[in-house]
């Protein structure tokens, strides 16, 4: 252990996470899909168990000073069930491990689970397990997402092909701007008066979209019903840029999309032009919109242009194109991952990483 | 959130798992069995899915200074293989979420996953996914375990009746010597020269019980190949007492052991005379044995007898009996929970319960 040490921003998390599990051959019949997408795939008889997990760390994750227990709780659960139906699956059920410090009582850990209950009453999910025990600081929650779907219906990341349309739900950078927000009220508050009550009127989607996420079950059946099933998918949980880098490295394959195209709310617009943000790149590389990316054949079209709220942003290409996204008057700008990185804020490096990503006009302040 | 604020201690670990729990009722039917046991049981056909899940904090449940990272590791996935054991199933998957702060290297995690990397070779079991990100202090790692099972052959802690052999696996109490054994050392570490090496001569059995438990698959095996099937059972991670508490609760029964059949090794026995402890109360209550407590029909006394390793140490009773140790003069003593608690460390209220437990000759110094 004395021998060369690498801090762990030099590799980032994917980088990690490449190192550390390259190691793990699979031996079992039954383990369909390890690590590297949304969930692992497990073979069960004609079903498939879809497995997926998320730690949430104060202070890293999550504020409590601005985030209530209960909204923490159920997007912490959501967050999961967002990752099975990004395979095409249906969330069946969760564990919740919680490690708590001893300013938590048990109506703090009450309301935390009050959360998680409406998102598992919400989405037909069952509480099976868990673990809890003290923390030494602050709270931590990990939560186990376990999903099914009939084998011939799972979707991967790596199922692009060129020419396939890219497609997205929702709007995105939303939940970003509502991050930004609550930062910026929590500084005001903190040099205000003690009963200094911000004033969030005309911003609440921005709000929650950060606060209370919806997985989109909706999509899924969606697609479902109008008997399309998506080459490659995804949730947008790091931003779009990274997500999309993920579906092109695992497929293979390049990607244009279009600036135009991009769905983004008018709060999140008015918002960025508030910040001084360049909005785009706010959607691109927000993060936590819990949005489903998912790829069709171009044959689908029109059976997309059916589906509310579902946007075609751009196509699938052959890899050597690369990826890039299509200003609006016609230039092309390199797509990079700028995504939520847990480890770029400690460390030197990490920042020096962001700096150089800032050269392309990074959202990041 | 202003009114009533119940601090956590005064329910404890499991009183708080019961009051946020009991107001999830499961809804898929794929849930047969949620909280309350070794592991959860979700139905896929023929087979069922097993699935545990145990979170680790360093400060409260490893302490890095005297616990090598590869030994860690490979604990952290043996505890939860031994979960699945307990429900006579076998482990086949794990995911492995890490919190890392910034003191920890690549190095360091590779370290840790090398201890995991090893459990999953000698268990056959894959590691399918996880989650890693950044801490703001210390080391948090979060395993959860798939496994399988027949559906006829899962045992639950329910299943105890009147006049079942109660059966233990190995030895019990050298793991909590072991941990009593390295924090000793490490008090004499700290004030000593720092060439100062300790001397583990003689204790390795406590040292090994302590940093790389096994999980009992020899004993599944066994039970199997005797035609075996225990009417309950779970492994001893609390504590013999609060274990056997556990069975008795769930299968709403009574209980007898006796103090002169609890299997002790020497190592142990010589450590409790050393730091003059109550060497059955070490037994019964010292934890992270990861042995396996269960029950058989009385009928299946000479086939346990052809089991190397497996001691009866009595028998189950109506529950108007309560659960007793018959001491070797013949009287009995209450059996009661004083197993691991993480919360009792940190409050005044938790002291006060562990004070109370004393009376009962608990082997808290």
């Amino acid at each position: 252990m004395e021998e060369k040490q690498t801090e762990i921003s030099t590799l980032g998390e994917f980088g990690l996470i490449d190192r550390i599990t390259r190691d793990f051959p699979l031996r079992n019949a039954s383990s369909h899909k390890g690590v590297g997408d949304d969930a692992a795939v497990i073979g069960f008889g004609d079903k498939e168990a879809l497995v997926t997990t998320d730690l949430l760390l104060e202070g890293i994750h999550f504020d409590l000073r601005y985030v209530p227990l209960r909204h923490l709780g159920y997007k912490a659960a959501v967050v999961n069930f967002s990752d099975i139906y990004a395979m095409n699956g249906c969330p069946r059920q969760i564990t919740v491990s919680l490690g708590i410090s001893s300013r938590f009582t048990v109506e703090h850990i009450e309301e935390l689970y009050a959360g998680i209950r409406l998102a598992c009453e919400q989405y037909g999910v069952d509480l099976v397990g868990g673990d809890t025990s003290a923390s030494v600081t602050g709270l931590v929650i990990s939560i186990t997402c376990l999903g099914e779907a009939d084998k011939d219906k799972i979707v991967y990341r790596d199922g692009a092909r060129p020419t396939d349309l890219i497609c997205v739900s929702g709007d995105l950078g939303a939940a970003y701007m509502g991050l930004q927000l609550l930062e910026r009220e929590n500084r005001v508050a903190v040099n205000s008066a003690p009963d200094f009550q911000p004033d969030f009127s005309g911003k609440e989607y921005l709000l929650e979209r950060q606060l209370k996420p919806e997985a989109r079950r909706d999509i899924i059946e969606a697609l479902a019903e109008n008997g399309i099933r998506p080459t490659s998918m995804m949730d947008v949980s790091d931003g779009l840029s990274s997500e999309l880098l993920h579906i092109c490295k695992s497929s293979g394959v390049g990607c244009r999309v279009y600036e135009d195209r991009i769905p983004i709310d008018y709060q999140t617009a008015i918002m960025a032009e508030e910040f001084n943000m360049n909005l785009v790149m706010t959607a691109m590389n927000g993060g936590e919109d819990y949005e489903l990316l998912f790829t069709v054949p171009l044959a689908d079209s029109e059976k997309i242009d059916r589906i509310k709220g579902v946007t075609m942003i751009g196509y699938i290409t052959k890899p050597e194109l690369g990826a890039a996204m299509v200003t609006r008057d016609g230039g092309e700008i390199e797509i990079r991952a700028q995504g939520w990185n847990a480890f770029t804020d400690a460390t030197p490096a990490a920042s020096a990483q962001t700096s150089e990503a800032e050269g392309s006009s990074s959202v990041e302040a």
